[in-house]
């Protein structure tokens, strides 16, 4: 290859960026903070979307479309969720350029074009959305709303890093209203499970799901419940969230209903979200030093053919490409995507690495003497590894192979996972554990104050506390006081 | 119904802004000059972006993203396009807010977050894709590049008109890069011709193909081919664009590739558009005083049952869901997607008016009887017939009658069109006519002051020069003078 990644023993931040710009996926832009999604990359977003949006639709939500701009009196309205964005906010104060009379052929922003009123540009949706709601909800009966938009939205980092942190990102955020406070609680549970299954089936990431403490709470939420992965460089990273908003934006835009009693009520709701963040989490929980490791679900090609082609032999060339169609037509049949390689003028071992360095999960390989007798060369990609297959049963040996593949990649970071989150009882040890990566579980006595000093003096935060952990009393491992719970610690992207 | 319907003949915007609110499309916002696309209306959107985006990925596209902001000096640096667009651009000047030192709870603009350099929400996205096609183009082999994007952008509108003309709006814009000048014309042909198929196969909706003249043309554009459809109300609607862009964006980005032959050249580029805008256009070619008439192919529901509930019968109501239920398999297994009315407290004449109000293609209905008698009884929105039809033939006849619907509704229109498209050879009588409303084919003599005269004694533009009008030689309408080509004038929205 002539692209040159770095290894993850040498610096794991390079390697990642290698592999997310060397890879096709995205490119810087000259627009601060901001990326380009390249084809490669857009189309595994694509089939993320397809998915998630098939299980958002069927958990019952329809999509929507709100504005991009949300006036600053309507920003400002739920005071939490206004301090939390506030510093983060693109604005647009002018509605006009004029020609500038210094400079021919230049622009400067129309000074008589000042907007009575800033607009900030989405960070999040729901004061747009709320103060649209009051419009929509007024009984019972037109509860629940259960609804979700695909979108852009803007939060000004000042520190990027493609995928996983950029000022304009792409996303989708469901919001939704609801009579009682137990059905919203339900709702904000059941998205979170939406997203731990999509995230485990189909990009092969296991997560912890569990509830964020009252610190790392969404601005403007009761409760927020996420979704934690872990990272090969031994970083957590938040997956996705789902948060529950009590009445807080009920309240700050005035939603009201009447209840089948008869009765003004306040609504509950809620709200979660996941974002183009998820292929960072994809790339940084699979690849290898070889490049990409696509999950065979979402991957933008789940086979490559690569025919031996010799530049001269046009009509060999022709045999082998048709059988190439003949397997396509056969694998489109079950769904499965493939790509041909026919470039005559690359070495199959140069292609054999730009493959590798994509991520593709099978490549299929022959020349005119497998033909003859019947067998072709799979490489899986997870491993390596390579088998002869006769081509009479390569359909069902392909098909087998990715749902292996998944469960391979998926089981290795599991074990990754596993090997890398470690209990610990005291402070010493819990700063050396922390310093080596991974999760730390350990005693937490529920004071903010507390986990400020943790964050201050090792850089851990509290993921999570989460669900699937048996609760048991204890000793905070750092003020010793009593302790209620036990808590996932991580340094995170 | 409840809701009351302006007819057309009292007052056609009206009609129109009813269709659009009570028919659950879109909803006014609080955010200045845009909208929000309620589910039922983006349903429509996604039905549309499906098969379109399908036709643009068969003609060899692939979808990409692209920032949001546009730096100024990248969106100065095409003059034309700059000139074109820089008075209805919103700019973002700043990327934070504060608290309000004399106001508690409320923010302000922080002064010190000033950008150095201000930034353009996009209005189209040439500046920022050409300026990174830059880095992606170096050779003859890396092209043709044939890259879309389904993004939002915003034109600060001053006089908005809902799904037509808002300040922020959806649309998809292909931006194409060519070794050849050839190859990028072949290019704006081809899709200029998957908009006209997709327009009238899909919507529905009859178009011109032609060419804009030099005033109407795409700021920063050789060449603009267009859409043309006429209206309800006697009014042109541009339906989409297609633009031969020449090399004004590679020389204004310096975008240069290396051919075959070894020599430096400059890239040949497109761009091509539609957008929400043809959700309007959609309402104003169908609808009727009844509300909106959707077209089957694209319709969020093509079928409603109205089975005959009784609020206190519920076992009668199962057995009629049950049926619904069967039928509704069997129109999913051949991609047909329907809706069950199963509300008890609605009488079915107010239901009736309802699914007629949304536009559903076919509504079926029945009761106990029919059930005893296998017959059920089908009624078309398009021409508010009903016919009695075998249940055992149901699901034949509805696909049948969806595309029967389809032709209708396009004869329909074509009809309409043909009925108001008139010649013209002299200018009294052409002023007649065009306050008659309707296209009017005359001839014109070539010069823009022509042009902008007829403007502004009549309001009216010329449309485009029609591709399928033989053209011969004349005289001009407006000046006498000797005229090469027949235009099509009209007034527009």
């Amino acid at each position: 290859m002539g692209d040159f990644i770095t290894k993850r023993s040498e610096d794991i931040n390079q390697w990642y960026n290698d592999l997310v710009l060397k890879g096709g996926l995205a490119d810087h832009s000259d627009v601060r903070g901001c990326m380009v999604i390249k084809p490669y990359g857009y189309t595994l977003w694509e089939n993320m979307r397809d998915v998630l949006d098939r299980m958002i639709k069927e958990t019952g939500h329809t999509n929507a479309y709100f504005p991009l701009f949300v006036p600053k009196s309507l920003f400002e309205a739920e005071e939490k969720n206004a301090e939390g964005f506030a510093k983060e906010c693109a604005i647009v104060t002018h509605y006009r350029l004029k020609n500038d009379p210094n400079n021919k052929g230049k622009l400067i922003v129309d000074p008589e074009a000042k907007l009575e009123e800033e607009l900030v540009v989405r960070p999040t949706s729901e004061a747009v959305i709320w103060n649209t709601y009051r419009k929509w909800i007024s009984s019972y009966r037109d509860l629940p709303l259960l609804i979700n938009q695909w979108a852009n939205v803007v939060r000004w980092e000042m520190r990027t890093k493609l995928f996983l942190r950029t000022a304009e990102f792409l996303w989708q955020e469901g919001h939704t209203a609801h009579a009682t406070k137990a059905e919203a609680i339900e709702e904000t549970e059941k998205m979170l499970g939406v997203y731990a299954e999509f995230v485990e089936t189909f990009l092969a990431i296991p997560v912890f799901q569990g509830k964020k403490t009252e610190s790392e709470r969404f601005a403007g939420a009761d409760d927020t419940l996420c979704i934690e992965a872990l990272m090969q460089d031994g970083r957590a990273l938040q997956a996705g969230t789902s948060h529950f908003l009590g009445q807080n934006f009920a309240k700050a835009f005035e939603v009201k209903y009447q209840s089948e009693e008869g009765q003004e009520e306040y609504v509950w709701a809620t709200s979660w979200g996941v974002s183009t963040r998820l292929i960072g989490a994809l790339i940084m929980t699979h690849s290898d030093d070889n490049g990409l490791i696509m999950p065979p679900k979402v991957a933008p090609f789940q086979v490559v053919f690569v025919p031996f082609l010799h530049e001269k032999n046009k009509e060999q060339n022709e045999v082998l490409i048709s059988k190439c169609n003949e397997f396509g037509t056969e694998l489109k049949k079950r769904g499965i995507r493939f790509m041909i390689d026919k470039d005559t003028t690359k070495r199959p071992g140069f292609k054999f690495a730009e493959h590798e360095l994509k991520g593709i999960p099978i490549r299929v390989v022959f020349g005119p003497r497998d033909i003859e007798n019947n067998m072709a060369e799979v490489a899986r990609r997870d491993n390596l590894t390579k088998e002869n297959v006769s081509q009479d049963n390569l359909i069902d040996y392909i098909e087998n192979l990715l749902g292996e593949i998944h469960t391979n990649i998926y089981q290795r970071a599991l074990t990754h996972r596993t090997e890398n989150t470690r209990e610990c009882f005291e402070y010493d040890d819990f700063k050396k554990k922390i310093e080596v990566g991974g999760f730390v579980i350990a005693h937490w006595d529920g004071s903010a104050e507390t986990e400020e000093k943790i964050k201050e003096e090792t850089k851990a935060t509290i993921r999570c506390v989460p669900f699937d952990l048996e609760q048991t009393e204890g000793t905070c491992i750092y003020s010793g006081k009593p302790s209620q719970y036990r808590v996932l610690f991580a340094r995170a992207h």
